[in-house]
């Protein structure tokens, strides 16, 4: 095991440190000189990454096999002279995190820690209650995951938490992938409350982290969108949609997904919250829905997957993007409302919005934009890192 | 006077037919082919606006002496072919634009038409209750006036309407600027109701159209942040920001304004909302007041007038941003947050980031992204006319 003591130093590249002194949150592989030494740290080690000249400019976290070199955990003038993060940081990062979270929400069911835009590069916390998900998608977090957890344990009265290791990011860090209940037991779903509903997820086998807190506020502006309206849910998911539509006051919905899983535990929340009777969910692929669909509804709801997973799939995925708006345009009755979202973070927001007009023009539609959003507030950005903006959800009008 | 019967045909270039056709809202004088004929119609002319080969493309409102000389109103083939628009169009098109904020707010106060995003080119309405702002700023709704006028009393029940037709843009196509009562009368400001605050406004004189509604949803969220904590609501005009985060819980909030008549009805509306006690509104220019600040807060507010008002002083106004994020954040506590707007709309969202960022990095401060948004959804946007989405509002949260 690597001693962390003299903490290693790293020069970046006389050519390439301008980014990084400026701000960024990341040094790349090619950034960084990296010699012999620099090549056997361990990864995960904890560096002081240094202007050309030797002036230092960060602590980072630094992994010499990852493209994605090194991660700014602290610039404070102390610890860069010190060569060392105070012995509470971590702990100190993961209550400001809660502490923002507190002011926003009124319950404790949202994002708590969303990596670099918290301070705690490549670290993903989900709360539910007094229950936590926590990814770690860096050598540097993974080796700090006994210290997440005891600091989860003692600072904000965990009961359980589950390593939701399981993405594949971890493998560009040389990290094996799993789930596992690191703390307590979970007994199947767990509850939570989003706009005003009660809802089950299931954390150890759920999509990504169990739940996607990320759409909270759009799914409350849809829901404002729902009385006396029909709504159709696309890609629904566990709910999350189409029930504060219910309870706003939905005349019918229709949620459609191609997960049975995640229909037991929507049908369930629906139950729950005494909307069992208006909406139906019906398993089923969207695109084969949508083509054979023959009554529009007055709000629809398209939430995809990430059709573009890598740059090489860009404009199949952009094409796809404009299909399902063409589809879910036929599927939007005359002064109704449609919103279309993007989660690929390799799709920019210009870039998805020229995708949702073509798809709107193929369906002879006209329509205005009432709304573009991102992810809600427990989803903060690195102001130098617009990348991590990967959400948009763009609501129209339509003629 | 000109008649519209028959209507006059014009012609797209060429070379620049393109844009247009795909859906751009608007045609500019170099993008039409401008013969005598063209150059002769009167201001506000409704036209048929064709390719170059001839086939309609569009019903435009026509200036010639514009540069955004057509403005699309239909491109319905029913209506290319007739030549004419529907005799209830222009009713329907409020109606519809009453309907989606209708869907949208409990309480009728809101900008209800926002010109090309809701089909009706150039013209402004913001609604207070029964009473009415109207704004005309093309010489095509100029000329409808009296039927807008019509419309707001017979399908909305206006009982005042003001003419806030002191806008600039009236200059590039040739209309005389004034504020006029054109229906009822005034007495006094007006009152509305705002994230659960009343307010008064004052309509005739007051800036722009009496309110800025495109903040309501920022507002909102700022009061979120506000419980148990100091605000500094800076260029706080008539108090929408300050009331909503007093009732929220603020300790104590620090209005700063240049306007005395603003504070007037600022301090007006505090009393009415029972919160007085707790904001104190003190004229001052921004700057100086942040350049003697001593006592930082937990909130800070930054709304300024645009910086940007032409290409010319773009630069300048960027520093303008970058020196009030520098200073803002100087005012803002470790710990605190801070909203910083733009309504320029020379002013990208990105360019205006990048100036956020300049300053915070002068302040020496750390920041995170917790909210980007623009107005709200009764400022809705042309899909085509990104330009439009002139507000950006940021919300970091300091370290």
């Amino acid at each position: 095991m690597n001693t962390e003591s003299p903490t290693p130093r790293l020069l970046l590249q006389p050519k390439a440190w301008k980014r990084f002194a400026e701000g960024a949150p990341w040094a790349f592989s090619n950034e960084i000189q990296m010699d012999n030494a620099a090549r056997k740290l361990a990864p995960g080690t904890l560096a002081r990454l240094c202007l050309p000249e030797g002036e230092p400019a960060a602590l980072v976290h630094f992994n010499p096999h990852s493209l994605i070199a090194a991660r700014a955990l602290s610039r404070e003038p102390d610890h860069l002279a010190a060569g060392a993060l105070p012995a509470d940081w971590l702990e100190a990062r993961i209550e400001r995190a809660a502490a923002l979270r507190a002011r926003l929400f009124e319950e404790p069911y949202y994002r708590l820690v969303h990596a670099e835009a918290d301070g705690l590069p490549g670290l993903v916390i989900d709360r539910f209650g007094d229950i936590f998900t926590v990814q770690a998608n860096t050598a540097g977090m993974d080796r700090l995951l006994p210290r997440i957890d005891a600091a989860l344990t003692d600072r904000l009265g965990a009961t359980a938490i589950v390593h939701r290791n399981d993405s594949a990011t971890r493998g560009l860090e040389g990290l094996a992938e799993g789930i596992e209940v690191a703390r307590g037991t979970l007994d199947g779903p767990v509850t939570l409350r989003e706009n005003g509903a009660l809802f089950h997820a299931d954390l150890s086998t759920g999509q990504k982290t169990g739940w996607f807190f990320d759409h909270r506020e759009n799914r409350a502006f849809a829901a404002r969108l729902a009385k006396g309206r029909s709504v159709l849910d696309l890609y629904g998911y566990a709910g999350a949609f189409a029930i504060p539509a219910a309870l706003a006051g939905a005349t019918r919905v229709v949620g459609i997904d191609r997960s049975a899983e995640a229909q037991v535990l929507a049908a369930r929340s629906a139950e729950a919250n005494g909307v069992a009777d208006r909406i139906t969910f019906e398993r089923a692929d969207v695109f084969q829905y949508l083509e054979r669909l023959e009554t529009p509804f007055d709000l629809v709801i398209a939430d995809p997957p990430a059709f573009v997973k890598n740059r090489k799939s860009l404009k199949q995925g952009l094409r796809a993007y404009a299909k399902l708006a063409r589809l879910s345009a036929g599927a939007t009755a005359p002064g109704g409302e449609l919103m279309l979202a993007s989660c690929s973070h390799l799709v920019s927001e210009d870039a998805f919005l020229e995708a949702c007009r073509q798809g709107l023009k193929e369906a002879g539609r006209e329509a205005r934009l009432i709304r573009r959003a991102g992810a809600g507030p427990d989803h903060p950005l690195h102001p130098r890192l617009a990348e991590s903006g990967y959400l948009k959800a763009l609501f129209f009008t339509l003629d």
